[in-house]
């Protein structure tokens, strides 16, 4: 009876609110429904619906439907309970039965976190018969939908409702495993394992965890809901998560509990830490379907939303602070702590191996030093698509002998100044050529505006100023002398760099621009190239060579740059007395060099697309500028994606094929890839396989990305053709078919 | 017999030299001979004929002929000389004999300019039998050519024989009284007299002249070699002229007499001055040819080449020093004198309304305040193609109250800032559609950046420094806090400034960009339009008006700029009771613009290709900073012309092309321009004809250029037809025509 009054009070209370908010309350039990079921409908435009769509690229126009089912009950004392489950672990992707349940409870109780629930395994003490009914619908669901459910049920009185059966969301490590295993098991076959893990899945194999040897403070341990490691400043609104990472932040959203109404909150954060809740919490959940780390149930965290800040065993940590989440572990640290890479498992290699098989595009690396082109292989890369020689120079020692080379006057002095660069960049070329034996390596020629390599104008000015004013303060006369003998010094410099300042550095002196105005500089990075090849050739190991000129829009750049290499490799050869095998092709990055692919092709061995000044200039977008109002067009919609992470397949995309098209109008077997950061992303790569460019470049750790893309790529197109053979075949067996005529013709 | 040894004499020495140069000389005459003409041959590739060939268009490939033929002597006493002389004036048009001779001298001692000539006149007293067969000869040439012909004669002892004759170089007010006159004398149609007159020769009439009203120092007066009015700093030699003109420099060639090794220095000079040498030596002629100012025989000059200075009457004038040289009167003055436009006659309006009548590309202007507008309607403009409206910011008043604007925190506050902007830009577009009642004004919306109108970074910088050190010297602690106030404050805009600095501002945060984030500002500059609109149109004033969206490259872009557009025109309508005809349409300045058209269109009432930053886009290349490679592009034949002048037909022309054709693909009566630089570059008109746009927009002072330019095109085009067409006519007669059969379809 007190349970009763309880719920007579509650509807009471419930009732003055909906009258407050001055809705009428209908009395009608079906116009009750009615209601209800319009409360769903329009559910459809809420934010936290809008923004769900918005992340997981769901239509807008799809719709929502509405069941309407009898209510089965889990409250109705201890011989009732409700809960949910994976029939394999979410987490790790093995093969055994995970979930929790609550008895006496309803299905909110379990997912809101609001109390902690009981491992599923424990389900066989308390009610055996149950707990072996549901494991056996359990296991025939996954049999039926041969894929891991995630069910919900909810037992009343001792019998088992089963309330919902659906595609356990899981994290990359669980998807792996999974898809391998049910291959392994015949429950599907290989392409369809291949197909089965997405590339955001396998990608969060590859992100790093925190650094086991840390002894860094754990302030908290919680649940370790979602995978990996993340570091940010802490925040408790996902409102403010929201705009603190539009501003280029990197946050960690701390709440006592998720709901769905800090989605956007939980997208814009690199994790999510909350106080309560469990391994299927809202939290938990919402964290490993995106990737994203996330402890939860760190109880200890005493939250003070007014204050901004939380605190545990008396320390506190207020917003802006900085923590970092390893949600592999549940600890939460104090700081940033060290991350390390992940070590991949036997099931990451077959699963590869499995996606090779179906790929048609080749997958290369974009790596610059011996160090990351070892990574590179070791993921896989089957080359190297572009080597940025310019990222050779940012050692001290060397940046200093560039300077000297930049700001020589005339070509003798920067010709002495390159002497000092030459046997250093030779010496890298060695190590990434060791490294990639038998496998091509693309160098691209220096590219950048020369002033990168000098200091800023302002810090000069900020120098010359502080000089100045110590002048005034000197002690003795031989320290002014010394002083302004400084000054001097700075302001040659400072003459030297406003000179060479540029309005738009991006397109400016840059590219073979430099190339073709201090031949020098080309004729010593070929030496060093070809001194480097032929030492490693020396020692039996395979180099295949090639030479990249960037930034060409007018072929002739291309014919006369390509001349100087011939020249140079001519002359290295013969010093050497070898052969090395080489080709020299360009960077097709400006619009007019896509444009005029025909004519640039002439003299080019191969193409590959810097897709990201590419899409700089088609866009007229510079990348460092763009970050002021691009997020507000995707938030309004004016495009739909960030092109320079996802490619821009009706404009640039147009150029990109336009340009391959009439490449290979003049050359057919003209070699073509691409290099941006597009390379390593999955939409980008099915237009390149679509397109049928011959290779993606992408950074090392996006290598096995990369070539899970590409075969996915591959299979769909391969299921898209199947499809349309098997219309082609049900057609023509519809139709009477002609007896075929044979007309003789001379 | 003297005369013989000094012969003798000089062939010993001249023999001596050759010699020394390790020639040796062949005895034989026919081997002399043959050698000779392989001199000529060889000549083809000397610098000043390469020289001469970039300037003049003249394609390498063309090679050199050599004619053989007996001399003719004019030193062989009194009763010869030798002369060179124009059937019309080569400097006013004027029908009159013009021209000069020497008795007793050869064809090199004229045109060399080392002896001061007579004036053809003359020789009508000296040897009227000669003088009157020449003239004769000379009309006859004229009419034979049917154009001024450049005749050059020896008489030798009496006798009367023309050495060359060929269509003379002439002045642009020569060119345009010419072609005028021969079409009234019918010795030539109205077409050939608008195809005779170059656009460069025509824009020679439009150059200024110096202030009549100044009262500057005359240093020196010479001949009126070639008429203009232009400024720069002294240089003595071609080189140097060369090199700083490729640094951005004005300078002005000073030479004794100039002889073809100067050429490449003359290019590169605003104006020449010689102290020797009459209206026909080389200075004189290359100058005219060339429209660039000279003044020639300047006797009084006293050059020191050593000392890199001249003087004249003791005044000393240094290189680096400037002087202004007025062609039109053979004045020289010390430092730079005010100029002014120059009156135009009869004959050039005459001509203008010929071209009128054959060109189909319409002309208009780009202008941005009433003045400019008036100018270009008195020039024949048929409207404004881009009236840019930030240069309406500009003034001190206005660049405050744009300051405040660009740094107002919140929607609030910008849009107060706004409200002082409105009144000013409402009453400069008054002031523009009055002066162009009737015909289209386009007006582009907010283009460049913001920080544009903000002080440098540089200029904050030292600003603060100096008040630092100020401080330190401050004497009354009052004054010190004075101080302190002002480095707070400027700290704070320097904030600012670092914030909103970018690292590519051609492709940052500008153009529809700003209009998009801030629609308040697009909405107070349409507010601005329409009202200045509903106040001209209530005068009885017609106003067409078409409002540009910038920098669009996403159709979405246009489509929610335009809805604004339409939102504030029907509010500012409906205030006034009025309705005024606009169109909303776009730059296409993007190469995603270009090719994404026909998706753009939707959204567009009319196109302007802004080829400025189409070109800067495709090339990847900025204008402000390509001056450091762009001329020895040029030199090394990399590109043949510099693209920010003459439209790149191959790569930005595809673009063009490819817009039109996907812009009028989905809406066919779609209006196409072009509003770059290009608008008023001849061979960039004629392709923007061939292409079929629709107009050309150019500066005020180009528009006549424009006019003929494009009449030019259309005849070009209409002859090329012509000979087409007589062509098929004469492959038609020639082959039996096959009877037309007809045959019946439903």
């Amino acid at each position: 009876m007190i349970y009763v009054s309880r719920l007579r009070e509650i509807i009471k209370a419930e009732k003055q609110i909906i009258v407050a908010e001055q809705h009428a309350i209908p009395e009608d039990p079906y116009e009750q429904l009615r209601v209800a079921i319009a409360a769903v409908f329009n559910s459809w435009m809420g934010r936290r619906a809008v923004d769900y769509r918005r992340v997981n690229r769901i239509p807008d126009s799809l719709g929502t439907a509405v069941n309407v089912q009898a209510m089965v009950f889990g409250n109705m004392g201890t011989g009732s309970g409700t809960g949910v489950a994976f029939t394999r672990n979410p987490s790790t992707g093995e093969k055994k039965l995970y979930g929790e349940y609550l008895l006496n409870a309803q299905g909110e109780d379990v997912v809101a976190g609001t109390r902690t629930p009981n491992p599923i395994t424990q389900l066989k003490k308390e009610l055996p018969e149950v707990y072996k009914e549901f494991a056996s619908i359990a296991q025939l669901l996954e049999q039926h939908y041969k894929d891991m459910q995630d069910v919900e049920f909810t037992i009343e009185r001792g019998k088992l409702w089963m309330l919902q059966t659906r595609t356990g969301k899981r994290t990359g490590a669980a998807a792996v495993r999974i898809a391998v295993d049910m291959a392994s098991e015949k429950l599907i076959d290989r392409a369809t394992a291949v197909r089965r893990v997405t590339p955001e899945q396998l990608d969060q194999l590859l992100h790093p965890t925190v650094d086991p040897k840390t002894d860094a403070t754990v302030l908290a341990t919680g649940l370790p809901a979602s995978p990996g490691a993340a570091q940010g400043q802490v925040v408790f609104s996902p409102d403010e998560a929201e705009e603190l990472a539009r501003e280029g932040a990197k946050v960690v959203l701390v709440r006592q509990e998720t709901s769905p109404d800090d989605f956007h909150g939980m997208v814009a954060a690199e994790a999510i830490v909350t106080a309560r809740g469990g391994m299927t919490s809202h939290a938990a959940v919402v964290a490993r379907g995106m990737g994203k780390t996330c402890v939860s149930g760190a109880n200890a965290l005493n939250i003070d939303y007014s204050q901004q800040q939380f605190s545990v065993d008396g320390n506190v940590v207020t917003k802006g602070e900085w923590i970092t989440v390893d949600g592999s572990t549940g600890r939460v640290f104090l700081g940033q702590v060290p991350t390390v890479r992940p070590n991949l498992g036997p099931d990451f290699y077959e699963l590869m191996n499995w996606a090779d098989k179906f790929r048609r595009l080749r997958v290369r690396a974009n790596a610059d030093t011996p160090r990351d082109a070892k990574v590179a292989r070791g993921f896989g890369a089957e080359g190297i698509g572009l080597c940025r020689t310019e990222h050779m120079f940012f050692g001290e020692k060397r940046l200093a002998a560039m300077r000297e080379m930049i700001l020589a006057e005339g070509v003798g002095a920067r010709e002495k100044a390159l002497e000092k660069l030459l046997p250093l960049q030779r010496a890298d070329f060695v190590g990434i050529f060791r490294e990639m034996a038998g496998l091509p390596v693309t160098i691209r020629l220096l590219d950048p505006p020369l002033h990168e390599f000098l200091p800023s104008v302002d810090d000069l000015l900020s120098e010359l100023a502080e000089l100045k004013m110590a002048v005034r303060g000197a002690a003795t006369l031989a320290n002014m002398d010394k002083l302004l003998d400084e000054i001097d010094e700075k302001r040659t410099l400072l003459k030297h760099l406003i000179r060479m300042r540029e309005a738009n550095p991006m397109l400016g002196f840059r590219g073979c621009r430099l190339g073709l105005l201090f031949p020098e500089v080309t004729r010593m990075q070929c030496r060093a190239i070809f001194e480097a090849a032929c030492e490693t050739q020396g020692e039996k190991k395979k180099v295949a060579l090639e030479i990249m000129v960037p930034l060409v829009s007018l072929s002739e750049e291309l014919r006369q740059q390509a001349e100087l290499i011939h020249e140079v490799a001519r002359q290295v050869m013969g010093e050497h007395g070898m052969t090395i095998e080489y080709h020299v092709g360009t960077m097709i990055e400006l619009p007019r060099a896509a444009l005029m692919a025909d004519h640039i092709a002439a003299h080019a061995d191969f193409f590959s697309f810097g897709t990201n000044d590419l899409t700089q200039t088609t866009f007229g977008l510079s990348r460092d500028d763009s970050s002021r109002f691009l997020p507000s067009y995707i938030q309004n919609k004016i495009v739909s994606d960030d092109p320079f992470q996802v490619l821009d397949r009706d404009g640039v995309g147009q150029l990109v094929r336009l340009g391959t098209e009439r490449g290979r109008s003049v050359k057919a077997d003209l070699k073509v890839g691409i290099c941006g950061e597009h390379g390593g992303d999955p939409r980008s790569i099915a237009f390149c396989n679509e397109i049928g460019l011959d290779y993606v470049s992408c950074s090392p750790y996006r290598v096995p990305v990369a070539r899970l893309a590409a075969a996915q790529a591959a299979l769909e197109v391969a299921a898209a053709q199947a499809a349309l053979d098997a219309a082609t075949e049900a057609a023509k067996a519809e139709s009477t078919p002609e007896p075929a005529l044979s007309v003789a013709s001379d």
